[in-house]
């Protein structure tokens, strides 16, 4: 592994120093992934989690799971020792459990970039961008189709955010281009113009494998043979359902050793029961099937346990975001999720507003909370989510990619050290004193409080002098700003040619598709 | 306690028929206080914490805390065997902590609307709104001075919010009042607008006399000496100085039985040191003087343990809100004063925005979320507090009161009954299906989530259609759907005339005073 990187970092060794020069005139800062130091919240009790743990068994034994259109995966379950009836899976207690027991309760996803890769798993939260969107709203364009300028732009902003670990994958749709193609652009863009890890394509399990090929381009085959270095969405078809474009997408990222979440996505009261329980042992079951099928094609392949949870709005049917049921979902499945082993992707920047307004900074500051205190290893959407997730959005983006600082300092803990005692500085001051120019305050201020690079903390008289300013406002700025000072990572020209070639050559090997 | 309560309700028996069916043809929902059914979260350790309690005794003892113009509480303090020079006051160690033994873990405060009293200790959250600003903003008029109408808007928008369960004390400043004379027609519109619980005056000693004597009017004599019928704020001058109006509120109000909240007053870097554990440590120690000299007063009068805490901008000096840092104190705080066995006050809709924009809500759900999870017994400041406390809205009144909500369905935690478990629904639905029929649904949805009644959750067409409307806009409309909708809560003539009586009397004995 330390020959790969060696190997990758001496690639093209002639511009090297130049590029380095480059690079470090322009450099941008990036916080480490969160490495907690304060506890999670466990909202249930053992007998609670053992009622959910023996109910997903139950469902798995005597309900069963579908997978569809996949011969091959049925076999691999027979062959496991699960009843396979068509399509239908029933899983024997304790089986699914079993075969996830090899997967990696941690792993490193590899950035080209190495002082960006990340470690997914234990105490660690890794931080990615809104996933998914067809749309985008600016201030000044409004709501329209997204388009792969729009997602060359999320990236670039993405690539600028200090406390955004990671590139995302899908970060808008890029409605402009051909569907069967559009994975080319997305990867391109995510591999030159940002040095932060990303996903790869699951829309077909052949797009799956040119996300290989890309990796294999950009870091070396021996090193993607050897190293993960792309994390995938696979979502389950809930209810219990595991369809064969995902499943494909699954095995072919399986085989590779690359990383694959592995996700129900629900929308309570629709795909899953109105129940915060019901959901859990439903979410659990689902998890553990698609966790186990992952060991089945490749044991030890890294796997991430998804829950994409939302309640719904019983009178409108809309699903709703940052509520309590959610919240609830959120916590319960981390808790499962750790008894598994497995790391847990879950919570964002969620909400229903169609607006970067109070409604949805309420809701994602709920939910981004929620991801915090509840353990998450891997959040998916932390900044951008707009509509539900119908819109990204470039100022709720660098809103919410700010807020994400504070989740930073929350992880932190407190320091008891002597310093963060500060009995001398009490002494000093001494009753009716006041601390501002005290010696423990002159030594610590400067790191002693998180400070937003974005929001108003202005007196009134200024604030309303220059314009009084919301921060909508404030942030379509911000959005200018950082894509006026955007500089991309320096990339070796050899590497950059390669990649250009393969897009070429692999987009004209196939027609054009819209659907 | 039983037979006053009877004697009360018994009161001006004549019209009480017709007043009942008055109030119950406008009966305006409202939720009990909260019971939490989840656990807190727990930041410090056992070490961290016998680390800070340490250091506080040792605070107490060797630097001590000043009660200043206050001769009779200086020979409290000696009589109770501190060390007294001058005003400054050393408590031996172990002292202070033994004199909060008396302090009750839980109290009731009565409201007239004997449904509308609150229990505030032990697992329970009562919320109440804002309090202290002297300016008001609204969308339609801007930001100016508070008047006693804008008053009364606040009590009548109190009243009128489902999960605000306290009517609170200075909503706003009502500052075309004399100074000396607007706690009259604070309490009376506190009295008559509202049936909740409320607060005293607390800037003179005579005005908590005042308000002691308006509540015997209300409550009735015997009532008030038996009950408590108030909770009042009692900041601490931080640091370690309890000036002698303060204290001298807080002796009024022990004498009478009468609740207060003893509560550090702290902008991180300015009243207290930069660090978090610096803070917490003399937090302690001013909550535990201030405890242990209201139990010098009256042994078992009731107090609750407050911590007001914010950073502040070291490029700026202004004080910031929702901060990683706020949230560590607000945590820790509510672990040692739970250790110190007393209700914790702590928490509120804390922001730095001029405007109820996403900052202003980042900002607050942050704040209202760490208030939930850390513990807090009495939240003041729960809904309306704009631009750091200068500014009371009523608009982000309406809106954090309906996220108030959402923490009342954080707060129930998981239902694991076999209704929660919900395994019929998935057996029912089975791989593919989907859950909006199912009879589970169709037995759960009413009360399954929990729904804003402010927030739009309307598909993009119709939203668009009916105006685009930001969450500021729905607010301004809620704010004059409530009002208009409003009736005062029915009260006995007999009692509304006494209170009017005393009122006038009592302003005639004095001339107007505005500083």
């Amino acid at each position: 592994m330390a020959e790969a990187a060696t190997r990758r970092r001496g690639r093209g060794a002639g511009g090297g120093a130049a590029r380095r020069a480059e690079r470090t005139a322009v450099r941008f800062e990036a916080a480490k992934f969160i490495e907690r130091q304060i506890p999670n919240l466990e909202i249930l009790n053992d007998e609670a989690l053992a009622i959910i743990e023996a109910n997903a068994e139950i469902l798995l034994e005597e309900t069963g799971v579908v997978f569809s259109e996949n011969p091959a995966a049925l076999e691999r379950w027979k062959n496991a020792g699960a009843d396979v009836q068509g399509e239908r899976v029933r899983i024997p207690r304790g089986l699914a459990r079993q075969l996830c027991a090899t997967a990696p309760s941690s792993f490193t996803q590899h950035a080209r970039n190495p002082e960006r890769s990340v470690v997914i798993g234990g105490n660690n939260l890794v931080l990615a961008p809104v996933y998914g969107p067809p749309f985008v709203r600016d201030r000044q364009g409004g709501r329209r189709y997204a388009t792969i300028e729009d997602f060359r732009n999320f990236v670039k902003l993405g690539y600028m955010s200090k406390w955004l670990h990671h590139s995302g994958g899908t970060v808008c749709e890029p409605t402009d281009i051909p569907v069967n193609k559009r994975h080319f652009d997305m990867l391109h863009a995510h591999m030159t113009l940002s040095d932060k890890p990303f996903m790869g394509s699951v829309t077909e399990p052949s797009r799956a494998r040119d996300s290989v090929e890309m990796c294999e381009i950009l870091f070396g085959k021996e090193f993607v043979a050897e190293n993960t270095v792309m994390t995938s969405l696979i979502n389950v078809n809930s209810p219990l359902t595991f369809d064969a474009t995902m499943m494909g997408a699954l095995e072919v990222y399986a085989e590779s050793n690359q990383a694959c979440i592995v996700s129900p996505f629900i929308v309570g009261g629709a795909m899953a029961p109105v129940s915060v329980a019901g959901t859990l042992t439903q979410v659990l079951a689902e998890v553990m099937t698609g966790v186990a099928y992952s060991q089945m094609v490749r044991p030890g392949a890294p796997v991430i346990a998804g829950a994409f949870v939302t309640s719904i709005d019983m009178n409108s049917g809309a699903p709703t975001f940052g509520t309590p049921e959610a919240a609830h979902i959120t916590y319960g499945a981390g808790q499962l999720m750790r008894r598994l082993g497995l790391p847990y992707r879950s919570a964002g920047s969620f909400n229903g507003s169609k607006l970067p307004d109070a409604q949805a900074a309420y809701e994602t500051a709920n939910s981004l909370n929620v991801g915090l205190l509840a353990g998450v290893n891997f959040m998916l959407h932390a900044c951008g989510w707009l509509e539900g997730g119908l819109v990204a959005s470039p100022e709720k983006f660098v809103m919410d990619a700010d807020q994400l600082g504070a989740l930073h300092g929350m992880a932190k803990g407190v320091d008891v050290s002597e310093n963060g005692q500060a009995m001398d500085a009490i002494r000093e001051v001494g009753p009716g004193g006041h601390y501002l120019g005290c010696a423990h305050t002159q030594a610590n201020f400067k790191s002693a409080f998180w400070r937003s690079e974005l929001l108003d903390y202005k007196p009134f008289e200024t604030w309303s002098d220059e314009g009084g300013r919301d921060t909508y406002t404030l942030a379509e700025a911000r959005v200018q700003k950082l894509l006026g000072d955007y500089v991309a990572p320096a990339l070796d020209p050899e590497i950059a040619g390669q990649l250009t070639e393969y897009i070429a050559r692999r987009k004209a090997e196939m027609p054009d598709a819209f659907s």
